[in-house]
């Protein structure tokens, strides 16, 4: 099997087509009556009309006396009229049937009792006065819903009360998920190098129930033509619409493209959308069969834009319609002519503004979806949109929860994801979603408005002192608060039992030295650049230099899985990993908001949590913090 | 048992003493591990950290060599570097790992091959380029999770890729429902007089599900103390927290409060919310038990405002935090001082706003649900919101999808509830809401912008012809298009056989005929006016004028049902109860439109529903319909 070259049909064309021929296909959905009870999130194949009326007898709105108003006429405060127990009136409840020949009802209050017999009236009652009537709510033979509807608990409790025990509905739209590839393994096992863990059918069966189907993960499928057939060809006996995952692309090893192609047709190989280009659009026996590529962020894309039009497509309805809100972009985004690209971003909610901020845009990093707020699109023939634009983005966690988000842009600190736990225990209304740039982006964040708070830890080399210096420099004229409350211990990371004998950062040129830095404009790497400075070292004599992670953690871990030998980072990393670590200075690690936002729940909520015991003990546990006696507030003007 | 006086708490009051009490009670949600793979939807108890990197191995990000890059140092055009396989280089595809003593990878278009064992490179490798780092997803040790946090598809996908197979969640709580009262009988039981479906029942259930929980509906317990209390028992042994629906009033029957105290504690029996009032908040066993009124509409105001925050306090998360806009109120709503108000609207979208109008108020229309969009609160020591105010209102239904319906607000006519689910049929991406407010409220919604479009059937009695006349003389100067396509039968729908020989209008002052009238602003109640003053008859001496209907359905059930003799209506009414009618008019249905909303795809889709053979042909079958042989607009200026 050679190289197949993928096309680039744009997604809307290649939709409108696959849709349509999905449509002329035999095989339809079936329907099914279903008892009412339990229809809910199942969609109408019909129109559904009341057999009863609701309320379905004429009843009494009131406690007092039922009567036929016409024997009431003329009744005034100087013309009572007396009324004979059962045949002028009978005594009745809210709620109480009204019957012939009664058709009126007096409230008690109104009513004066002259013996057990008999009672006097002094205004006349209007014809059907404080009768609820029949049909008040539901008339039969009314319409209560339209075909293709999903019906909702509200929905099947005026089913129920029009009579109606039983609905048509569509069968729920069955799922299979086929997961492939020699180098995948089961979650269960433990991963040997080369090993992918299986993880995206967790996500496309997820995704699909929140479509309303049901899902169906087979067993994982050799990279082999024979055996992709033979589970495709369980898949589609078993199933309404199959998923095969991964083996869409053009490599040496893919073969969903030809398995479909021999047991149906491939409609569509590649997609003008970015991640998700290898996307298959085929059919087996009439039912829909798509290629999804193996990166998890494609996957998602190709689900969200691909499989979820053919499911609404059957239901006919939408399902799960997003919600779509105007942000502004805090970074440019370059973005390919060729493609429709999906940004995954960070909202946050500042000033009544919803401020975005791209994500990694690699498809194979899952938490750029576990971090996202919301995906924006660009569209083809875009070059990309630059900073300050204002961009639709489709929502991925509820607007709500996102207003109640304190977003902390700057550097890295674990103490950040322990706060954010905290957040969640002492105050589960309001979240913490953390942004790693680094401290000078996390400086220039807060100076545009875009963060509520920023995480710095920056050395002025003049005083020695931290944070205030470089505030000063980058936020000129602007009222800051800086709140002072921890230190912690920076130094290299090195192996266990330090075996190439590293003192310090003069250390790192020896030969053999795998040195692993942090990006450009973190404090870390800044910090790194003034220790060789001090010690007179040529950055490119340091074997690694230019290898960049983005927390302490991830460049402690290149340490620890020997890939580097060593880091400048926190003593925490070091701890966690079970590093050495060669302590070279206590830094402040400080927080930094606006003035304004000094009165906000968020913060509040924030400072509370960060300046506990309870809190510092935790730090405690993780090492190398030191704590100020108390949280210090700074006032930057 | 007498009378309980019911207190009026605040319901922030209640709230807070309620989830503090609940909070220090000795019963506490237990948690436990599940797999990971059947965790969507759970709340985390704890934080969770990964257990291994993702990836967890370091592999090539690119087909080519991989190499040692200090081996490359020197490399140029004029000076290149030659590698031999095996010690100097291997080859390595995408995804394959990247191991000692080679630390960098050379694309493949960057390498000249000069015999099978030997490659030339010109330019040196940067150490670790075109790697995929360890750990450049997820860092073992990271947090992937906090505490309270719901776990979606992504989540799973990023713990199952960081090797976190099992997952320690709160244990799914269970809610158990009570429904009670004498006169509730099961839905798949005929009704008799006085006997209510069981309908509460699904929506609790369902509004549940929806906040993670798991639910146990219990049979029916009739109106006694003692058996209450048994089902109570039963109920709070088996579930985390029981709704005891109805008898929760202070009426003669009502033995909730007294069930509740009698084996726990009520600590509220009475809030200032409207519906909602009687609801009882209580706990037996240190567990949640919530007395919930018999009323749809009050029971879910009550599962909103009170069981929605003790399932938020047990879980420590926000649950389906719903989506609040804000929109335009088209109608005035009064208010009272003493309750915080929910009052139920439609919204529609037009021109870029929203246009809330409220619908019926009384607590037993379950339809005022399902029609319903949004909920409006109105707090309490507020006399209401005058029209135009602008409100936030708590969405029901997806803002994409109300965005995407057409309004229709005007007469009543069970064409438009047809066109609604020919629409779901033909364009499943466009809805039609209608609400039903007569002729003359329709044009002047028109006229205000509040809907997109209005049903009229309003005759000119000067010159006989139809709307024109009324759309000048109520929109005077503004361009307006109407669309002329259906003729109905207008007549008096009488009992089959038409027993009192009614003959006509001059037939209803006849002694023993009960007619029933529509609401005022009905184009068939102008209609009915007009017939009468034409034949000199008073309206005060027709039985029944001032009994108003809403739809010609609701009128003719009436006569169906035997409690009225008369009604004017639709011939397709009588049909539908299999009743006489005595045809008096022919009218013309039409439908209008402000000429700028001529260009919308939500009307496009309308105007070719109502033109399509297919849909004549069902009016046809509905009875009493004639048509224009095609469509036509007319403008008005």
């Amino acid at each position: 099997m050679g190289f197949n070259y993928l096309s680039n049909t744009e997604i809307e064309k290649a939709l409108i087509s696959y849709l349509a021929f999905i449509r002329n296909q035999t095989f339809k959905l079936k329907t099914e009556k279903i008892k009412t009870a339990s229809a809910k999130d199942r969609f109408t194949a019909s129109a559904v009309y009341a057999e009863i009326s609701s309320p379905h007898y004429q009843s009494s709105a009131m406690d007092g006396i039922a009567v036929l108003a016409s024997k009431t006429f003329g009744a005034t405060e100087t013309t009572p009229v007396e009324l004979k127990l059962n045949s002028g009136f009978v005594i009745i409840d809210t709620g109480d049937p009204v019957n012939s020949p009664f058709d009126s009802v007096i409230m008690i209050e109104d009513v004066v009792k002259i013996d057990p017999e008999t009672v006097r009236i002094f205004s006349s009652a209007v014809p059907f006065q404080n009768i609820r009537q029949i049909g008040e709510d539901i008339a039969r033979g009314e319409m209560i819903l339209p075909s293709n509807t999903r019906i909702t608990p509200f929905h099947q409790a005026a089913l129920l009360s029009a009579g109606v025990t039983e609905v048509d509905v569509y069968k729920k739209i069955k799922a299979g998920i086929i997961p492939t590839g020699d180098e995948i393994v089961s979650p269960e096992t433990d991963p040997k190098e080369g090993e992918i863990i299986e993880a995206n059918s967790s996500i496309f069966a997820g995704m699909l129930e929140d479509f309303y189907c049901d899902t169906e993960v087979y067993p994982i499928t050799k990279d082999n033509l024979q055996m992709i057939k033979g589970t495709l060809k369980q898949a589609v006996a078993e199933c309404d619409i199959v998923l095969l995952n991964a083996g869409s692309s053009a490599g040496r090893d893919d073969y969903a493209s030809t398995a479909i192609n021999e047991l149906g047709a491939v409609l569509f190989h590649g997609i003008s959308i970015k991640p998700g280009k290898p996307a298959i659009l085929g059919a087996i026996e009439g039912k829909p069969v798509i290629g999804i590529p193996g990166y998890p962020v494609s996957g998602v894309v190709v689900i969200n834009e691909i499989v979820k039009p053919v499911i609404e497509e059957w239901y006919r309805s939408p399902v799960s319609p997003g919600i779509t809100v105007k942000g502004t972009l805090s970074k440019k985004i370059v973005s390919s002519l060729k493609y429709r690209e999906y940004i995954r971003v960070r909202a946050g909610f500042i000033n009544d503004k919803i401020y975005l901020t791209p994500l990694q845009r690699s498809a194979g990093i899952i938490t750029s979806l576990t971090k996202a707020d919301g995906i924006l699109e660009i569209n083809e023939n875009s070059e990309g949109l630059s900073a300050g634009t204002e961009a639709d983005v489709k929502l991925l966690r509820p607007l709500p929860d996102i207003k109640n988000t304190l977003l902390i842009t700057g550097s890295h600190d674990p103490l950040i994801d322990e706060a954010a736990d905290f957040m969640r225990k002492k105050h589960y209304r309001t979240f913490i979603s953390s942004v790693h740039v680094g401290s000078l982006s996390g400086i220039i964040a807060l100076k545009n408005g875009e963060t509520h708070i920023t995480g710095i830890h920056l050395l002025d080399e003049d005083d020695g002192t931290y944070n205030t210096g470089w505030i000063k420099k980058y936020i000129p004229g602007k009222k800051i608060i800086l709140i002072k409350a921890f230190k912690r211990a920076q130094g290299l990371i090195v192996k266990k039992g330090n075996p190439l004998n590293i003192k310090g950062i003069e250390s790192l040129i020896n030969p053999g030295v795998r040195y692993v830095n942090r990006q450009r404009g973190a404090g870390t790497r800044i910090l790194f650049d003034y220790l060789l400075k001090k010690k007179n070292i040529n950055a490119g004599s340091v074997y690694g230099y230019q290898r960049e992670e983005f927390t302490h953690l991830s460049a402690a871990v290149q340490v620890a899985m020997d890939k580097a030998d060593a880091g400048l980072g926190i003593y925490s990393a070091a701890k966690l990993y079970g590093l050495d670590f060669i302590p070279l200075i206590e830094e402040e690690y400080d927080f930094a908001i606006n003035y304004d936002f000094s009165e906000n729940t968020l913060f509040k909520n924030f400072i509370e949590i960060t300046g506990s015991q309870e809190f510092r003990t935790r730090l405690s546990g993780l090492g190398g913090y030191n704590f100020y006696d108390k949280q210090e507030f700074i006032i930057i003007d």
